[in-house]
Order: structure tokens, then C-alpha cells, then sequence
């Protein structure tokens, strides 16, 4: 986030730097840019910033239950498969390559990368295509989950009320995939971010002419700071945003899919985990 | 937005202008305006103006998860009907048209616009005109889908607890139907918009008058600024308050429409998908 | 609304006017009432009188959630009823006079009117007394609603898990009713609104005395506006308190139980339907 | 609440009279306590109580919420076991007294009062004992109801699914229970109510020594009408937090008890009904 | 708390004293640093401290609720198996062992301490090493759980119904472990407190300065009163940010896995139950 906000507040600098010099003309004109209009409007934007902040927030937190409930959902699904079918190993094996492959490609889907090398790993040669090719891979997927659920049942091998049981949780599944793609293809209206964002900048621009009559030489300082609070503030919300997106602020989506596929192997005491992720030195997990 | 708000915004301008030329007469009356009361009272309207917009946001948010949800309910649905019946093929095709038409006479109801292009489109000559005599045509689709359950149930295709299992997705339609029919029928007291509104135009107008004594010339450029922030985050949330209409930050209702008929369309493997909208130059759907 | 602000208004402006005659003796005494701790006090009022909004609002909210479930539910209800009944055109008949009587005796009950002639009108002679007599009319019809129910389950008309099913919307009417009870019972707690509602009045009161030293002719202009916007979202926050009410803001009741009458009717393809109710001038409905 | 307030502001009157005297004194050193560091203080601590306001009432609410939910789920149980038993009359009046004891005891617990009369009123003397020398008495009449039903449906008075269904209830209810213990043993974290408490009173204290250089002999007004507004919303933040006390603002669990008790007894045509409770004359309910 | 806070506190007191020695230097200068812009500064980082507070006690909440469901539904689940199998009093025992394990294995998880003791004393040596050695003990717990039901199930002695009704209360403890995860795991992100942090404490140096000039001998005083309030709000979200932390503060978790414990084995008459925890001197517990 830093590079983005230190051009921004170098220019803010500079403009307190060209408030200072200009001072000396300020004076010969009859105008009194006092700081009293600046304390309304930066109160006010300060509200509408916590405003934004708490919408963009809540789309984060909001992102990330869904991929904390995709956890559960897929533990959850697999251990009433264990549990409940008559020849666990075997089956739950297929099951659980499809639970895993929708995780990864849910990621996909969300981040725009490819999907490839993920579907290839996990699923066989003869479901990829319908797969890739889709309009909507992931809602494939829980077809084919369905779909192998409802032949269990035919065959004998789960009761009705099992597969009812099973079937409720594929309901949340297709529950989280709905809700990302919700966060994902709907953004905070955008007029909303461009009038913050606006009024944010037009705001520290003016801000050292306003500050330059009491402050003179330390016009730089208090001017930068009080720029530091709103603009870092504002390029925060706009990160967080897009908690699916690759910042070192969004969701650590590679980790959780890792997670998740360490969780579902174990549970069927498969030995091909994957390594879990580890925070980089600053703390982050991509 | 931009067209309203502009008019608004060059009264602004007119009225600070009156204010830097009626200066001198000011000065003779024993009145000094300063910008005090207006400063607290700016505070207090950007207060009540963040819980306008909140309420407003909260509205567009709860609408864009219905219709989240309006998706993700009719591919579970469908989901259910292709795992359970004995011959999904054939049975599944009538059932996703009812689901499509659903969803397109929801979007008619809620913008107000005709049904009957895409009743005419989706449904079967004998079915049409039951629908769209209805006072709730969508209440009537949703009682077609119950019935057609009912009947595969009596036909002994689809056992009692599948029944229950598809019967309480059609309650979470039926729960989608009522609540974008009571976002759209009740709106925000109007007594709220009303006093938000009246008062950010009056404080508008005022604020030249009591900015001049300081700001002289400078008066309709900060006058101008102060005002956009308020002025445009009114008119934002009047336009969030109803967002099931056409204004270019309302929902998406045709995208999202199309969008759910291809991913019915492709679980049944019907070829015959509309083509999803693209965005416009200004990043918006319609 | 109007009225009862109108009044406190003109106290407000009498106030002013009151204040700028006094001003000469103010300047006798050695007091100078600056506005500066209005201004700190003006902004703590609007910071709680936000807050008492948003209760009152979520209050409102709440209300209209809870009457938009009972449009959901009994149209789920009678929509199960349809399709799981052998015999439905019969046995919906008496089920939807119920239903139609529920929402009657909830509106009645929570706006402390006579129930009587809705009670004539849709009941039997024979389960009139029942009703009227009950402690708790909803409850009773209720209670009936499960009795005619577990009657048609041991006919064998419905099977065990249709019943629980059906059982299970009876539960959300349930919920329905209880949740409009405690907003009716519970009042925000009355010191918060007395505690705002004195500050508020407190405040707008010595108001002009603050203004005057710096406004003088002004004051009772500058001195009303402010007062308005104020009092008048206090006057806003009382009326929305009780969404059951009657006031123009109130919850439209009578119109919703139309809606509600006119969907259950078409449902069982009676033509009895009230009128649709139609918005006054004013665009609201009772 | 007004004794508490009352005090505190006498105190502060006592304070600001101080201030009026001192003020020769104030003069002589070169010492400017001006309004301008209070009053960002103050809209500082404004902001924070509304956040601690904003807590508690969320807990009052809550509070309520599980007492209404209590009402709600007690019916429907009732009402549940009466359409399904094939001999209603005679095992609900058992099932009955449980489920009214259980809100006495719970009403008790959370009180911290003797529940001993209430129990000795309702339960057999062979059940008592196992009630009141339980670690959690309302727990163990929840188990006793699960016992009486697991009892049912092994004599085949109810079936497996009646007895899931009804179960489900008791999960609700055991849902309400553990919702009061968390209120009532996890208050807000002991340092908000601290940290707000001892500014709240420091400011207080602090604030006419800031007034009396511009108020003069105003100064106790204007300052015990400004302590008003921030004592008495922290006292009543203080009142709302512990939402089951005894204090005029918390939740009348008397009153709801009560009404719980003559639903019951009603939908079993039990003629022993408790008195409704009357508000007294302040308009509340103990 | 308190030694952190103090710290930053003395820091502050000793940077007020430089400010009053310093103010001679002060006015050869032509730099007038007033209160105005640190005004507008304190009140824009109240309402940005206010949002993180927020969030920080959202956190705790949610944590709490997550703690307050477990004991809800371990006792629903001992509840459930008591009342539906044969002969409980033998399969409850085993099954309590699971649930009390699981409880005492959440707590270390999230407090990153050593399960080997509470695994020792509540497991059957046979089955430590699987959950010692498991990526995720809770879930290995869950899954056994899951795995002795499922067999349950398959040996008659619950029927499917009961089985399903369950398992359903073991995707609720799948939610309650996924939630305290999540909670545990992903922190609100490091940029928010890393900004009101460093905005917080850089406000809290240069305060002093500002004060200076009106408030000369007073400024250490007002000066860290003024700090105490920002400070102490921000220490505050930060130990409230991890609520699974030992701080004085954090969630009683020693004493809540008490309850659940004593409250299991109340439940199937087992007289080892441990002593109650009692609150410390601090009215804390740990």
C-alpha cells in the first residue's frame, strides 16, 4: 500500500512547500483562506470515510466468513459421507477430489487466474472439459456433486433421509459460491468511492493553503499528517474493497485452499498433503 | 447523476456570487454571519446524512443479496429436481422454464415495465394468460411450481421427503418474492428524505453568505466544494433508496436476469443461451 | 408531523426574537454567551440523536420485516396446502379463512382497535367466541390452525412429514407474532428518549441567546433553521418508535392486510378480494 | 435513575460555583483554560459513549429479543404436542408445568433470586429436589422435557419424526437459555465502562473552570445542562448493560413471566391463570 | 492494561513539559501552532478509533456468541442421545468424553497451548495419538464423533431420523469450530491498526505543543487527560482484537470450559466434576 499513498502525500508536500512560498502574495490579496470551512468539510469527510470504511469492511468480513463456512461446509459434508456410507474409503476418495477441485477453482474464479493446472491435478482426464469449458465451473462442480449424491441413492447405498441430509449442505455450498460472486461482481457503487475519493484529495490539496496563515514553516508537517490519516484511509477502503483481489490487505485465499485441502485429506488419511503456508516476514499470507 | 447534480451545484455558484458582490451592503448592516452556527450545524447534517446514507445502502445491499439469493436458490432447485427425478431430462426443461420466467417477472414487476415479451418467450400458450391476469404473477408461478411438485409426488416420482427437501426452496423463493416486494413498496419515511433534504439545500445556500467575510473571491470555489460533498451524497442516496430502478448505480437487474438464465440453461444442456451483457464504457450494467 | 413541529417552532422563533430585544441588557452584564459551547454541546446532541434514530429506525425496520414474513409465510402455507391435499379446493377454503383472520387480529391487536367485525366477517359463528374471548386472539387462531392440522393428519389426508413441514411455516407465524408483540410491548427504554428529548428542547431554547451576539437581526432565521433540523428528526424518531401506529410514517397496516387478503384469495381462486388501497395525496397509505 | 444523576450533577453545580469564585484568581495567573481543548474532548467522548450506548442497548435488545423468543417457542411447543398427542388434554398438562417452571427458574437464575416458591408452586415434591439442587436448574428441566419425550415416542405416542420436530423446539429453547447466561455472565469488557466512565466524569469536572471566562455567572447553567447530557446517557449505558437487574429501565421479566404463564395456561383451557401485571404509574413494568 | 498505558502516558507528560520549557523559543519563532487543525485531527481520528473499536468488539462478541453456542450445543447433543438411544447411560459416557475432549482441545488451539494434560485425562489411550497427531485435533474429534454415531446407526440402536437430527447439531459444533478459526486466524487487517495506531500516538506528541500557548503550566495536565482518552481507546481495541488471548481483558476461556464440563457431567450423573472457577479480585477470570 505504501508506494501508492507516498506519491500521493510527497505531492501533498510539495503543495504545502508552494503554500509556504506563496504566503508572502496571500497576504496582498484581501482573502483569509482560514482554516474554519476546512474543520467542517474535514469532519464531514470524515464521517462519509467512515462510512465508506465500514462498507468496505463489512464486504471483507463478509468475504471471509464465506471462505471460513467453505471450510466447514466441505469438513462437515465429508465426515456425513464417512459416516454414513457403507464402504467409506472408496467412495469418499471421488467425493472429496470434487470438494477439493471447487475450492480451487472458486479461488480461480474469483482472482481471474487460470484454473487449469488445479483442475488437472485433481480431477480425471474425462470430467475436466466439462469442467473448463463452463460458464460457471463451480456450479458445475456441485452438479456433478449432486448428480453422483442422487446415483448413491439410487443404488442403495444412502437413504432418503441421508441424502437429504447431504443435500442441505450442498445447498450452502451453492450458497457460498452465490455469495462470492455476489461481492465479486458487484462493487460499493461507484459513485459513492469517486465522491470520497474526490472530496478526500480536493480536500488535502487545499488543506496547507489553509493552514499556511498560522503555521508558516511548519505547514509541511501538519499538513502531511493530517493527509497521512485520510488519504491512507481512503487507499485502505479501496483495498479492501476487493477482498478477493491480490493486495497484501485482501484474503489469503492460496493459505485457506491449502488449509482446506490439508483438512479434507486428513480426514480420509490420504498422505498427499499439501505443505501449509507460512506468513511471509511481514506477517502476510498471499 | 451528474446532469441533476450539476444544476444544483451552478445555483451554488449563482448564490456566492450574489454573496462576494452584496459584500459591501453586509458590512453596513450591524449583522456579522460568521461560520460558526453553520459550522455546527454542518456537522450535525453530515451526521443524519451518513444514517440517511447508511439507510439507503442498507436497502441496495439487502436488494443485491435477494437476487443473489434468487440465483443461488434456482440453481440449487434445479440442482435437486436433475439428482432426484427418474427421468430428469425431459421433466427438468419445464420446471427451468418456470424458474427462468420467475426471474424475468420479477425484474418486470419491480421496474414496472411490461412482462409480457418474456411470458410470451418462456412459457406455453396455456399457461400465459394465468400468469399475467394475476395480481402477483410471480406468487402465481411460484403456486405453478408447487403444484407440478405436488403432482410428481402424487405420480409417485419423487418420494415424500424429496418433495419437503425441493418444497422449502420454493419457501426461500417465496421469501426472495416478498422481500424485493417490500423493499420496493415501502420506502424510507419520507418524512427522512425530506428533512435531510430540505435542510443540506437550505444549509447550500446559506453557506456563501456566511463564508465571505473570510474567503471574499475565494467564496464560490470552497462554497462550490463544500456543497458538491453534501449536495452529491444526498442525490446518491435518493438514487440507492430505489434500487430496483434504471438510474446507473441501481442494480444490474437485466445482467443479472441473463445471467441466471444461462447458468439454467446450461444445467439442462440447452443450447439456446442469451449472450451475457457486458459492461459499458462507464463500467455499468443496466 | 407538521403541526406539532410547527408549534415548538414558533416557540423557538418567539425565543429569537425575545433574545435579540434583550441584547441591549446583555451587553450590560459582563456575560458573553459565545456559541462555543453550543457548538460542542450541538454536536453531542446530533451523536445521540443519531443514535436514538437508528433504534427507532431498526424499530421500524424490524416491524416491516416482520409484515412482509406474513405475507411470505401464509403464502407458503396455503401453496403447501394446495399441493400436498388430495381434495385441496375444500379444505384450503376453511385454512385460508384462518389465515385471513390472523392477520386481521394481529393488526387490530397491535393498533388497539375492535376486532369484532373482521372476526364476523371471515370466522364461523361457532369459533367467533373462541377468538374474541382469548387473551390472545393470534394465539388462539394459532393453536386452531395446528389443531385443524393434526385433525387432517390423523384423517391420513397429510402424511407425517407433510405435517412437520406445514407444522414448520406454523412455527414462523408463531415467531411472526411474538416479534410484533415485543416491539409493541417494548418501548425503546423511555429515559433515552426523555434524556434526548429535554437536551433537545434545553438546547434550541438558549440557542438564540448563543447566536445573537454575532447575528442580531438574523438570529431568528439562522436560530429556526437550526432548531427545525434538530426537532423536527427528534419528532421523526418518536413517531417511528411505534411502527404500529397510526401517524402518516407509520407502518401502512390496512393496505398490507389488503395485499395479504387479495394474494390468499387469488391462491383459492375466490373472487370475493377486497379493493387494492390505493396511496392518498399525500403518497401514503394507512 | 435520577438519585445517582442528581447527585453527580450537584457535584458539578458545586463545581462550577467554585469556578465563578476562583475566577479573580484565574486571572492573575497567565493561565487561558479556554473551551477550544474541551471541546475536542468532548465530541471525542461524545463519539466513544455513543459507541458504549450503541453496546449496551445492543445487549438490552438481545436481552429481549431471547425473552420474546422464550414466549414464542413455549407456544409452539404447546401447541405442537397438542395437535399431535393422541390424548392431549391429560400429557400436556405435565409438559405444561415444565415449560412454565423452566421461565421461572429461568427468570431466578438470571436475577439471582429465590426460585424455590416458584418451583414448589409447579413441580411435584418427587421432582423438586433434582431442579433446585442442580449445578443449572433450567438445564436440567430441559432434560427432564427431553426424557418425557424420548418416553412418548418409545410408548409410540409419537413418531420419529414428531419427536425431531418437537426436539427442534427444545433446542431453541436451549438456545434462549444459553443466550441469558452469556449476557448475564460476560459484561462489556470492564475497561470501556472505565475508560468512558472516568473521562465522562473528569470532563465534568473540568469543564466550568473552561466556561467561566467567557459565561461568568452562567456558568453552573450552561455547565450542569452540558454534564446533564453526558452523565445521564452514561448512567443509563450503565442501567441498560446488565439488562435482567431490577432497575426502572431494565426488562420487566415479572411481566413476562407472567404473560408466558397465562398463554399456556390458556391454550390448555387452565382456569388458574396469574393476574397480568399492570404498569405502574411511571409506565413501567417490574 | 494499565503498564502499557502508563508508559505512553509518562512519555506523553514528559513531552508536555518540553513543550512549557520550550514555549520561550516558541514565540521568537513566527509560527503560531494553534489548536484548529489538531481540532479537526482529533475528531476525524475519533471516528476512525470509534470504527476500530467497533470492529475490535465485534470480534469479542462474535467470539463470545461462538463459546456461548458450544455450551448450547453440547448440552442440546448429550440431551439428544440421552433421550433417543436404548440404554444411555453407558454410550452417553464415551460420547461426553468426545465433547468435554473437544471443548478442552478448542481452547488450547486457539490459545496455542499444550492439549497433552486435558487429552490424557479424557481420552482412552488408544485414540491420543490420532487426535495429538492430527493438522487440526478438533476436527479429528468431530469426526470420531461422527464415525461412533454413523455406527450407532448401523448397529439399530438410533433410527435414521435421530441420526440426521444429530448430526445436525455436529454441524453446528463444524460451524463453532470454523468460526473460532477464523476468528483466531485472520486478524482485522494490519493496516487499520498499523494507521489509527501510529495517527493515535504521533496526535497524542504533538498536542502538547498546541496546547501550550493557551494553556501554558495547565498543559501537562489537559495534555495527557486528553492522551489517557485516545490512548487507553486504542490499547483497548488491541487486546480486544485477539478475544481468545490471556489478557485481563480477553475471554474467560478456563472458566467457560468449566462450565461445559461441569455441566456434561451433571448431565449424566458423574460426581468428577471440577470446582467452579471463581472471578479474582479484579472481578476477572481467566
Amino acid at each position: 500500500m505504501l508506494p501508492k499513498i507516498l506519491f500521493r502525500l510527497s505531492l501533498n508536500f510539495v503543495f504545502a512547500c508552494i503554500a509556504v512560498v506563496c504566503y508572502l502574495w496571500h497576504e496582498m490579496l484581501d482573502v483569509n483562506l482560514t482554516l474554519a470551512p476546512f474543520s467542517l468539510l474535514g469532519v464531514a469527510i470524515a464521517i462519509f470515510l467512515g462510512f465508506r470504511n465500514n462498507a468496505s469492511y463489512a464486504r471483507f468480513t463478509e468475504a471471509r466468513l464465506l471462505w471460513g463456512n467453505l471450510l466447514i461446509t466441505e469438513r462437515s459434508l465429508l465426515r456425513e459421507v464417512k459416516s454414513l456410507m457403507p464402504d467409506p474409503a472408496e467412495q469418499a476418495r471421488y467425493f472429496t477430489s470434487l470438494l477439493i477441485a471447487f475450492t480451487y477453482c472458486l479461488k480461480h474464479q474469483l482472482r481471474k487466474t487460470d484454473m487449469r493446472i488445479d483442475v488437472d491435478r485433481l480431477l480425471a482426464p474425462s470430467e475436466r472439459n466439462s469442467v473448463l469449458n463452463s460458464h460457471s465451473p463451480c456450479n458445475t462442480l456441485l452438479l456433478k456433486m449432486g448428480m453422483w449424491l442422487g446415483e448413491q441413492r439410487r443404488l442403495g447405498r444412502i437413504s432418503d433421509i441421508s441424502f437429504h441430509s447431504i443435500d442441505s449442505n450442498l445447498n450452502h455450498l451453492s450458497s457460498i459460491l452465490g455469495g462470492c460472486e455476489r461481492i465479486s461482481n458487484t462493487p460499493i457503487p461507484f459513485a459513492y468511492s469517486l465522491i470520497v475519493h474526490r472530496t478526500v484529495y480536493l480536500f488535502c490539496a487545499l488543506l496547507p493553503f489553509a493552514l499556511v496563515s498560522d503555521l508558516h514553516y511548519l505547514t509541511p508537517l501538519v499538513s502531511v499528517f493530517i493527509s497521512y490519516t485520510f488519504i491512507s484511509l481512503d487507499s485502505l477502503a479501496e483495498e479492501l474493497e476487493d477482498p478477493f483481489g491480490m493486495a497484501p490487505n485482501d484474503l489469503p485465499l492460496n493459505a485457506i485452499s491449502a488449509t482446506i485441502e490439508i483438512n479434507l485429506r486428513e480426514m480420509i488419511e490420504d498422505d498427499e498433503k499439501p505443505i501449509p503456508m507460512k506468513p511471509d516476514h511481514h506477517c502476510l499470507l498471499s
